[in-house]
């Protein structure tokens, strides 16, 4: 573990978002004050079963929080703000940087979380003092408004963190990524430059949001009963365009989903989202429309079971139903991980006769993320000395790093971290000089932090090979077995009574067991052994097993 | 459930294989004869925990196996040959007719299950009389040399199967789709086409197989170390293009992993395969090769965790390790809902400092499967009067019914049918009269069948949620509580002391319920009642409870 920064070091450690896409979380530390950039979450695999986020790792900070000059926010996504209410229970009253709609979001989520938060609005072009810091916020273009990168200056050097960011050259609301400020950055001297790696291995770049507008248009000219758009809560200029569409169509648009409702409620009362006259409807009005009318604005594109998308494919949701002659759109990528409840979701709608139309068969979704194509400008308008690709798998960090290479970044300049990693900078020189110990958050419920690596493990276990409990009563005294062994199994694929067949071996172990004096220790343990070798040989399992003996 | 089929009507009933991509197998019936399609496995999603291998329905079979006439095989990939022994042991003898290749593939399978194949090899051409069907074999092109078509007439009507198939006019083995053969079927009158619906959401052509070459010969070309190529077992002509571009380089290969191994032995030994002189190497002598002589021809391109690559990317296979400088190229597809450990293997492999090539960053694999591009061209050179698309989820079903109806195919002659469907054919007409009863087959460990989807819930809820077990022994007369509750929990992210707090009021409901005269299974849902209401409020779950009370 390296040792605490000198006063003219600054160091930086990756608390979540290196070789992972989620719970993006970078700490600055200098002259003995931190900035936390970021502090989002990351959603569970499959593998990871009961778990339902999982958190950078703040306990790093559960020492440091006094000396947290602030949380500095780039933008509204989950996997930026998620786990900001769990690092406020550290210290509530911690200041909170952003721009306006990103601000918004998180008091809207701190609410939740009955914390009052002690924001700061900052607009682009802002430079503010945070501790030793210094930050001067800039423009940048994503699939959510009002997105930020901070160039933060100090006597050791500048760095660049990009936030996420692409460069949509025909933005909807016209906020480009700001490419002369960064220009001015590269003029002053950017050292080190922490960059959004999600979409370094696409070659080209990506399609302005603006070309989606006549594919919507499209689908809406061609549905003849109701239309169902599902896409992100957060995502302010899809739902503009599917907003544009009915009106140009003549239909009225009902937001589905608490998030959807919540987030295009803020969004509108601080013009970010412009509603057409007359367009919006409460859900609960829909019904006295006729169907070629009704647009259903709703969460669930991800296939989440619980969502509102889901619960149609199912029939069960309350208020919306589709069939023959209806449209479901998905306006919106899939996720690396989601496919198998995506595919799932369109199936189910599809089978119940609806026209679905995703980005498997039609051009309804561009991404948030620079591909290399844009990458290759950054580096080149920025001419950083070190590149720290963030935001990403280990593959994209790779390709990241590859491109700093190929214009001309020297690869020994190019920092490949992990979470955990401590980077310190020092005069303009940046190296990696060592990690510390990182270990997973996961928030299960109501725990947060209890559940560990083996926990997850025994549920694995559970679940491919069941369990079997075996319970005894015995008379230590007088050597004798008041009653059992009885068995109970779950999730062995057998019949209960295939037991029976061990019964007998098993009741002989425990009496010599009992016989040879051990303790119930002892006993549980004879009685396992058993049971662990028959179930292994006979059902070719490895179950987990529950031997209990009590004495009397 | 629709009636026997009259000796005028040819019955068609899917039991694999439609919506979803696995496990195909479709059954014909004809005058009191069935012959069954192809018969092979799905692969199961993580949602199916502890689950090996899912079967086709082919208990629907198990009162008629002595009127099989033959199990017909288009060709040697598992989704179509891998349940061929679960049938066979219904009735041994039941003949196996395919391909030379696809017979050399099943009868090594069968002989691990300790089966003698009854196998007749057909070729391209061929007419067979199988019971009362006329069966022409018609060569295609797949993924997988020696695939065949299946031509089927009736005095009911024709009936054209595709198997899986694409139309390379460039294969490098020479074997095309025989479109002659597809225009003489068309002009004699195709009633029925079951066409692979797996690309049809796709739009285009296919690429040639004869592009990946200079891919491959690029990625040797610039390798330095050693090479580790991974693509399917039996991916024939992929590997022949990764042997012919070892030999220009001067590079030696050896097959690893056990499947790779024995399919590329029998290709070679049957003339698919041409080995260059002097280029095969067995694993063990590899290493007095220096690296950069070296490639490793291996298994494990899905991320399978006990696969070679994986061991490599873990660090645990005794003889191939990878680091800087050695070279990773994943010739292969990304299976959809693979996505996860295919990702999570590439990026172990770069932790590691190899250069890792793959889809994402190279066009080093193209798919086995007919895009709308060739699916046009079929459906109009056969001109079929009905369509039944096969070998596809519901959205490629979908899809491939709209190419249908583009070339002209009226849309009430599409028929979008279900595993257990039964579609009959009379007289040229062709109609979905009903469906069968269906259910899945599950194969976990020796266990065949035995799982059920309650059983598959009860291991996500244990994955999920984890269970609380609670024993007492109990002496109804005397209306006392011998020994316990004790309370057993696991997968709860808990202490176990938290269970101290409910203790109590579970000793009181069993004391109460005891008083009360209740029987062993009263007292048990006393004590559930009371820990389940517990556990859904102080620790927000639904566990699994289960209670146990014995009587002495």
């Amino acid at each position: 573990m390296p040792a605490p920064p000198t006063d003219n070091t600054v160091r930086i450690v990756p608390l979540g978002g290196l070789g992972e896409v989620g719970r993006n979380c970078n700490v600055l530390e200098y002259r003995g004050k931190l900035v936390v950039v970021d502090c989002g979450v990351l959603f569970p695999e499959e593998s990871q079963p009961g778990v339902d986020l999982i958190l950078p790792d703040i306990d790093y900070l559960k020492d440091r929080v006094k000396d947290i000059e602030a949380i500095v926010l780039t933008h509204g996504h989950e996997d930026h703000i998620g786990a900001v209410p769990y690092l406020l229970k550290l210290r509530p009253d911690i200041p909170v940087i952003g721009s306006q709609l990103t601000i918004a979001f998180i008091e809207a989520k701190l609410q939740e979380h009955r914390i009052r938060a002690h924001s700061h609005v900052v607009v682009e072009g802002d430079v503010e003092k945070v501790g030793p810091f210094e930050m001067e916020f800039i423009a940048v273009n994503h699939s959510i408004p009002d997105a930020l990168a901070v160039f933060v200056r100090t006597a050791e050097g500048n760095i660049l963190i990009t936030g996420d960011f692409k460069m949509d050259q025909l933005p909807l609301d016209g906020r480009l990524t700001d490419l002369r400020a960064f220009a001015k950055a590269g003029e002053e001297g950017v050292d080190l430059f922490m960059c959004d790696s999600t979409n370094a291995e696409v070659p080209g770049f990506v399609r302005s949001e603006s070309e989606i507008g006549p594919v919507i248009d499209d689908v809406f000219a061609r549905a003849t009963g109701k239309i169902v758009v599902a896409s992100f809560s957060s995502h302010v200029h899809r739902v503009q365009q599917v907003l544009n569409a009915a009106a140009r169509h003549g239909r009225k648009v009902a937001f589905v989903g608490r998030s959807m409702v919540r987030n295009m409620g803020l969004a509108s009362e601080l013009g970010y989202l412009e509603v057409p006259d007359g367009v919006l409807r409460d859900l609960g009005d829909m019904r006295d429309l006729p169907d070629n009318q009704r647009v259903y604005m709703s969460t669930g594109s991800q296939g989440e079971p619980m969502a509102v998308l889901a619960r149609i494919a199912n029939k069960s949701h309350p208020k919306i139903s589709v069939g023959g002659g209806d449209t479901v759109l998905f306006a919106s990528s899939l996720i690396p991980g989601n496919e198998n409840s995506v595919y799932r979701l369109i199936n189910g709608l599809m089978k119940l006769g609806a026209h679905v139309v995703h980005q498997g068969n039609a051009k309804v979704h561009v991404s948030g993320h620079a591909a290399q194509g844009e990458l290759l400008y950054c580096y080149n308008i920025l001419e950083p000395a070190y590149a720290l690709p963030i935001h990403g798998e280990v593959r994209h960090q790779v390709a990241n790093g590859g491109i700093a290479v190929k214009t001309g970044v020297p690869p020994e300049n190019v920092i490949l971290a992990e979470n955990g990693s401590v980077i310190d900078m020092q005069d303009g020189e940046v190296s990696l000089v060592g990690s510390v110990p990182y270990h997973e958050i996961y928030v299960d419920g109501s725990s947060v932090g209890d559940i560990t690596e083996s926990e997850l493990k025994d549920r694995r276990t559970l679940s491919e090979e069941g369990f079997i409990a075996i319970f005894a009563v015995v008379d230590q005294s007088e050597e004798q077995i008041i009653t059992g062994p009885h068995i109970q199994a779950r999730a062995m694929a057998e019949d209960q009574s295939v037991f029976d067949d061990i019964l007998p071996e098993v009741t002989v172990a425990l009496q010599e067991a009992l016989e040879k004096g051990s303790d119930t220790y002892g006993m549980q343990q004879a009685m396992r052994r058993v049971v662990g070798r028959w179930a292994s040989r006979k059902l070719r399992r490895s179950p987990m097993i529950i031997p209990t003996v009590v004495t009397v």
